[in-house]
């Protein structure tokens, strides 16, 4: 058996190409498991690493082909607007040390796989074991870890990014390594280990991995030791050092803690939101001035509501686990906290349909931003979805505009032009996404100016007071503010 | 009528005191009405003014008269570490400018009235309207702040820091002026103003009011100006600039959401303080790696619960206000945060109770700290009360250490001597308030080396663990801490 040694980030490859030749100093193979949003990304982060350490390999099942053949033709599955994303693929294509493939047979070459798939919680699906109105199955997890298991070198390191329901790696990763391993007569000498990323979309996607807090356990010393050298090969642990916990349970719920936090914070503001209008105020200024507290900083605005992979549904996962890899009690607030969350887009529309008391129907209404977050395109779970959907099963006439989503894959939409934006005549705009290039490029200037007085509903409340002032034709619905 | 014209905090007593004679240049006159926690902090701040503006008097209550005599002999009735409280009096004393008193009378001769009584949720008292349980009555504020309206001069600036449901100000302080003028064929000249305090227990007691930001508004533009000029001579608004908000309803809602923004976080962390326990993980250290993001530094670790006038019960009045003065929803989110964290200290006997599995009665228990908060005395809402009554009510034989509270007057009880806590032969110690004295002064290491094996509770986790190291014979029950 031997134990993996990894050079530290900070001492550079010269010391390995200088002492011997590059083909008898053997790479380590990392191998990582599923080429989404984040795997992808820590795929690049891998292979471009400082010191030239690795061959990386993504492997994604047959039917994300598309995945595999840009990866391999060189070009990024992810649309991003980093542009490291690019330097990155050019040092791993210098090296040639990165390729993607749907053959799982790779994984008896790893020395590290990283496990960077999916676990989802289906909304809607009640779990009546539990009576929950949602419900997660494991079983294609489990299978996805079985075939690392089934195949892999003895003392493989896996390395557990995904966010699952604390307790996985415990209850099922390590059992179900121990089950192969016995079938294969093989001692159990893997490590198995979880640190969860905080991979952002954006121009900060690839430095959300590489230059950013880590949090990471293991099953055991080894297992947590074997990760912290690895990740310190790739992330810049001087400035952003790593966190050990005591076990994978905490890193686990760590992760899901941190965005059930956040999750329950958008949540709490969205009573004082509804608050605030009945009792003609603004709540914006109002936050503001709690904000002054350094112990009140992170208290939430109110907002069109939450998308992301993340935040809509992290706090289910935590309650899921507690019931039933625990028997314990379910997560009331946690769960309670996503049901608001998903209901916020529903609030905005009500401000909407109270504006047209006199009918919807056959209204011309632009929605400026698609993506989730302000200034990215990033359209995962978006809360303008729900509220696109509801608006156009109300015979709505709908134009959409994003500059960071020129196609929106859910609805196979083309979006409009900067140009589109001001021929057409509306009823209403919405502000979707607050986008910064809306008020920087005074493309939302340009918009009042070319209409017919109409209004403006603002769940962000981004448009200042001297912008609605400089355009009082128009009526301003901002939520949370009952004093517009 | 005139103005109200205040000096600001920057320019100094000399003016007044070369250029003119004192007993010419008339002081303003400001009243305080209550002369608690809150009001007797205020009235010493502004007495001791820089520019020696104001004469100062105190109003409270006949059947509070022990206060009212005690701050006319120059004894400050709240119990505190601040060694400004005694500097401020002593500023006072030689300008002759503060006495107390019972007579309303007074209120006539008010320049400025800063309104300072409480204003008291009834929990466990049904409100039958609205199906709560728990009401607000507004009777006695409304009689106090007639009180003022009956006799004051028409121009008076009255300043609300009480914490009230939103919309007091407007819905029954000035109504209630309206009405009172009316009868007493006076023009409503009077200013409303609100502005809400964020006074702390403590060696920070004056400091909390005159070197700490504020946010304030006004019934009209008017009022708002004349608030802003008084508090600029008493608080260092350089420093800790002003906040202006658009109407008293606006800060009357700062106050309360920030306190239950406070509250709702305590309370979310109860349930994965649960999870935690059940799934053998330390909370604390989970918490301490979420905390280096800045976008989560506020998120609250576990305790034994939530004390003190205000996060008991502000997120009440809001509800109360939203459905009472409003007509419109409850705010379920902030009512339930109250809710659990009025349980919280139940948890914790929950622990003790378990560890005693065999019978707690006649178990000999020290609790080392009564205070809600560390470092003061404040015991006023403590969570170690429902504690305390609870061990009380099962027999236990029960021990009381308070460095900070001598005299427990809730329970009219004596706490014990340093001494005394290594000499009780304990079956347990309940750490109720985390003093910093326990650690620094070795209180708790001689405690622990003078007794036999026993338990310790630790609900704030606050024995670090190379204590815990050093006395393996005894039991730690930490909560949040499944991992002990």
């Amino acid at each position: 058996m031997h134990i993996l040694q990894f050079l530290p980030a900070g001492e550079h490859a010269q010391k390995h190409e200088t002492g011997s030749h590059n083909s008898i100093v053997k790479k380590k193979t990392v191998v990582i498991q599923g080429l989404g949003f984040v795997g992808a990304a820590m795929a690049l982060v891998v292979a471009s690493n400082p010191n030239d350490l690795y061959d990386v390999i993504g492997v994604d099942l047959p039917s994300n082909a598309g995945v595999i053949d840009k990866l391999n033709a060189g070009e990024f599955p992810v649309r991003s607007s980093d542009p490291k994303v690019s330097e990155c693929f050019e040092v791993a294509r210098r090296r040639n040390n990165f390729r993607a493939t749907s053959d799982q047979g790779v994984y008896a070459r790893a020395d590290v796989v990283v496990v960077d798939i999916n676990l989802d919680v289906h909304k809607g699906v009640r779990d009546e074991h539990l009576d929950t109105s949602y419900s997660v199955t494991l079983d294609p997890f489990r299978d996805a870890i079985r075939s690392i298991a089934a195949v892999c070198k003895q003392d493989v390191l896996v390395l557990v990014e995904s966010t699952v329901p604390p307790g996985t790696c415990k209850k099922l990763v390590k059992p179900v390594f121990e089950e192969e391993f016995r079938k294969r007569n093989l001692p159990c000498e893997f490590m198995i280990g979880h640190s969860y990323e905080r991979v952002m979309p954006g121009p900060g996607y690839i430095d959300s991995i590489r230059n950013f807090y880590r949090v990471y356990s293991g099953i055991d010393e080894k297992s947590a030791d074997a990760v912290e050298a690895f990740l310190k090969t790739i992330i810049s642990t001087d400035e952003y050092p790593l966190t050990r916990l005591g076990n994978t349970t905490a890193s686990e719920m760590a992760k899901v803690l941190e965005n059930s936090f956040r999750a329950m914070n958008i949540a709490f503001i969205q009573e004082w939101t509804e608050f605030a209008e009945t009792a003609d105020v603004n709540l914006f200024e109002i936050i503001d001035a709690i904000r002054m507290r350094p112990t009140h900083r992170n208290i939430m605005k109110p907002g069109l509501g939450v998308g992301g992979y993340c935040l809509t549904k992290d706090p289910l996962l935590a309650s899921w686990s507690s019931q039933h890899l625990f028997g314990a009690k379910r997560l009331p607030q946690s769960e309670r906290a996503v049901e608001i969350n998903d209901q916020m887009p529903g609030h905005t529309l009500g401000l909407i349909l109270q504006h047209f008391r006199e009918g919807i129907a056959d209204k011309n209404i632009l929605i400026l931003g698609i993506s989730y977050l302000p200034n990215v395109g990033d359209t995962r779970s978006t809360p303008v979805d729900p509220l696109f959907a509801a608006l156009r099963d109300r015979q709505v006439r709908l134009a959409l505009h994003d500059p960071y989503v020129p196609f929106w894959e859910e609805y196979q939409l083309e979006t409009c032009s900067d140009e589109e934006t001001q021929t057409g005549d509306y009823d209403a705009v919405i502000l979707g996404t607050a986008h910064k290039t809306y008020f920087d490029d005074s493309l939302l200037h340009k918009i009042l100016n070319a209409n017919k007085p109409m209004a403006l509903f603002d769940p962000h409340g981004s448009v200042s007071d001297p912008i609605r002032a400089g355009f009082p034709q128009h009526s301003y619905i901002v939520t949370g503010r009952g004093d517009v």
